[in-house]
């Protein structure tokens, strides 16, 4: 399958890169987030809808596809691309994130990975060639690995073998590999420990993958070993190469992640944010169910052209938060995934200029901006 | 108030008119069929959306707004038009039908009718003129009077007390007008006793009415009763203002009362069937949900062209009901809204030739094709 990264341009005093990702189902610009379409569909909106704001990968969750409507059915029916009305570059996960937080109704082994579904309780096996031909029949362009997403905190000897382990997935996820399957990434992993960071990525980038995702992350960790693992591990992997980083984040993560060269991120946090009406702004977070919005007649951010902005007040929002209105969940998720698109743009400007860390300075999502529920300004009286 | 309402062609073997009802916001063409806002949105659905698919008029429930987020609130905030940002014409009703199924949460009198909130509770009282004030705040472009929705069956007698005290408040709504204040619609009640039909049309416009409404139609009547009290009821109306029935409903009620001479419907049935998965089609209704349209790849309809069934499956939109996916409802929504505006379309085109006793043959809304839920094909094997 057609896969192709280049390196457009590098910013001047991090490490961070501008990059193109070229794929079967056209390219998309890096760094770059990836909404999420767990079970086929970005939550509330259309395809359409998307492309509008500027969206031009989103991610897919293999768990959530193989269970309903089953990775067959989608393949019989012509693939995720076509299933789903959606055109553009798909990336799968494994499943395993999903299957590793079921806790206690999954269990590991060499060979894989059993586990009870969350929808029926019916019992089901993962290995490393399953997941292959999983995604093979979903008909993504970016597949991952299966590995061991090891919580935060893990005693040593686990995340040690837990990785080797991994890292003998990986391999047996190549070999299980057909010559017009997705592009494969494989994952580095290794917790907090710099000599297993180390150990994984060596290992991995000896084998042909076309790209690394840094895996362990956003897994519980706090920010600061977040930070560690990514500079620790970044500087591992080969230049050339793309960098992914899963389940990540908030618009201050991301800027940092890029800073130290990450090229892309998926996380639902914009989308489930919105749906429980939490709003992102220039000025900082807003919670649109609070009364103060009652007879606010502005948009939710002055300085944003979404569609939700242009046509909407937060009265009106607010009012169909709290009337738990379908259209709540669209206009505030297009509002939200619009303000990580302009961010991400904005971040690929900055690079592009050579000027990242001035953005960074002078972004709201700069620590203690967004980190925190601020209060955005009353309506004048 | 801006209010004119034009005859522009009349079909040759029934009742059936073509018309046009002029408001400050702009025409629509009647017959039509006016979507349900409730809470102030077509659930799921943008105004963008309800245009591109012929929507010229829809309905806004007083009774819901008043109470969530406020008629005072939308008024200060402009108007129900602005709030939720759609510029064509909307009728409100007067929130009696909501008021009246609350059963034993209400108490009629003289005066008008205690009522407690369905959300929390609260204690409220509408009276004919405080119906008028809040239609005014939501500035609406056709507005309602009270009056009692009558149960069926109900004693004779009670149907005529109530059926004169709706008319004395009907006087009272009007004595309650402002001059800028939304076009005004009398409701002939009476329930299935045609001396009590004829008293009421008889009083009632003798008002400054600028349309009718025949009330207590489609409050759990057999729908022999139905034809039967709009057969009896219809003649009594002035030929030059529009008539208007409330609630209802299927393609082939619509079609039966458009015979009959009614100008406007308004419904939940298509949007609140979508939701359900229940979907209109040329060949009868589609339950979504059932199992043989796992792996259909045909649209719903064949014939149709909204945008659901340009660019989605049946396998996808089960697939999204099953899962209790947003874009469910949204999709689902799209088409059947759009089915009523072809069909309507049909309807007014059929009139204009003076055919429409041939288009109601021929149609799938005759007598046993949609009154009951029908197997569409398989697919091919």
């Amino acid at each position: 399958m057609a896969f192709h990264f280049e390196i457009l341009a590098k910013d001047s005093l991090t490490q961070a890169r501008l990059g193109k990702i070229e794929t079967s189902h056209g390219s998309f610009t890096t760094p770059a987030f990836l909404p999420v379409g767990t079970q086929g569909t970005v939550k509330s909106l259309t395809p359409e809808e998307l492309v509008d704001m500027g969206v031009e990968a989103i991610l897919g969750n293999t768990y959530h596809l193989y269970l309903r409507p089953g990775h067959e059915v989608i393949g019989r029916l012509g693939g995720l691309h076509s299933f789903m009305h959606w055109e553009k570059p798909i990336l799968t996960d494994s499943g395993g994130y999903q299957i590793f937080s079921l806790g206690d109704l999954r269990k590991i082994s060499e060979e894989g990975v059993t586990f009870q579904s969350h929808l029926d309780g019916s019992l089901h096996f993962l290995s490393p060639e399953r997941v292959i031909e999983i995604q093979r029949a979903l008909g993504s362009d970016i597949a991952m690995v299966l590995d061991e997403c090891i919580p935060h905190p893990s005693p040593y000897d686990y995340v040690k073998s837990s990785t080797r382990r991994t890292t003998r997935w990986a391999e047996r996820c190549l070999r299980a590999r057909h010559e017009d399957d997705p592009a494969l990434f494989g994952i580095v992993q290794g917790g907090m420990h710099q000599d297993l960071r180390k150990e994984s990525a060596r290992d991995l980038i000896q084998m042909d993958f076309q790209g690394f995702a840094v895996g362990g992350v956003s897994v519980g960790e706090p920010k600061s070993v977040m930070l560690e693992i990514l500079k620790g591990t970044l500087p591992l992997l080969p230049e050339d190469a793309p960098r992914y980083v899963m389940g990540v984040g908030t618009p201050e993560d991301i800027l940092d992640a890029v800073r130290l060269g990450v090229d892309f991120f998926d996380c639902v946090l914009p989308t489930r944010n919105a749906r429980n009406g939490t709003l992102f702004t220039s000025a900082g977070k807003l919670s649109i169910k609070q009364a103060q919005y009652a007879e606010d007649h502005r948009p939710i951010d002055e300085t944003c052209s979404c569609y939700t902005c242009r046509h909407y007040s937060r009265a009106y929002l607010r009012h169909l938060y709290m009337a738990k209105e379908i259209l709540s969940s669209r206009l505030n998720t297009i509002h939200n995934l619009f303000y990580y698109m302009v961010f991400m743009k904005e971040i690929r400007g900055a690079i592009q200029r050579g000027g990242l860390l001035d953005f960074y300075t002078k972004h709201p999502s700069h620590p203690g901006r967004l980190d925190t529920e601020q209060t955005v300004q009353s309506p004048p009286a």
